[in-house]
């Protein structure tokens, strides 16, 4: 399946590689106010979440366990939310956010809530290393 | 799992139940405006999607593919958007939503996009038919 797979491009420009999990790319969005992943089946061609094959659908359930447990860890947020929209950006894409209380959205969705902040560079790098390290812990890659 | 399960009082005043799937309440959004279930493992004390247990994920994922299949089939949309939140009514449920062009809301997220509108007596009887004898047929029950 992952051969050939293309990112689309609005994720790509929103985003920054974390890493790849079996199924999944994992990104990090560019906004600083949330700890905000997206999970991306590495397959072509795939728009809603019913569309996914079934010999697939395990995988993705623990990647979605060990992306939320790894913003768990790291972040302590007071939830994590867990969302596919897809009305803009067509391919299949799953957020995975920690959410807190006192959060810039809380407690309302995250989309089109306010405006991006993005991070500094030190800032990116840091948290990218953060997550990719407690990823790997978390699915022994 | 299921013999005293406890659907939330916030929830259960906001929808209308549609059917018990094999693990799930499907219950109606009272909106109008949007074709929007809700589906509630009937597991009491879960609040992340992350802590369903690993024997009931693959029914979830059958649930959330039957739901989505009755509102294509039912209602025709541009999108199913698939998600969990969880910040105000901690209870675990996902939303499962019928996103059409030219809804009120798109291509925004529903969740606090302008003001509910209650369906009539006759809709909400009508619209509940529908979607239950759909979702019957789906899942053979």
């Amino acid at each position: 399946m992952h051969n050939n797979f293309i990112l689309n491009e609005q994720l790509d420009a929103d985003t920054t590689e974390v890493i790849n999990l079996g199924l999944c790319r994992v990104l990090m969005m560019e906004d600083a106010r949330f700890p905000w992943l997206i999970l991306v089946p590495r397959i072509n061609d795939l728009r809603e979440l019913h569309h996914l094959p079934k010999q697939h659908r395990s995988h993705l359930f623990d990647e979605l366990e060990a992306t939320s447990l790894a913003l768990e860890q790291l972040f302590k947020p007071d939830k994590i939310n867990v969302a596919t929209l897809g009305n803009i950006v067509i391919q299949l894409h799953i957020h995975v956010v920690a959410r807190t209380l006192t959060d810039d959205a809380w407690p309302g969705p995250i989309w089109g809530a306010g405006k991006q902040i993005p991070y500094t560079d030190k800032q990116r790098t840091n948290r990218l290393n953060l997550i990719s390290t407690k990823l790997r812990q978390l699915t022994s890659q």
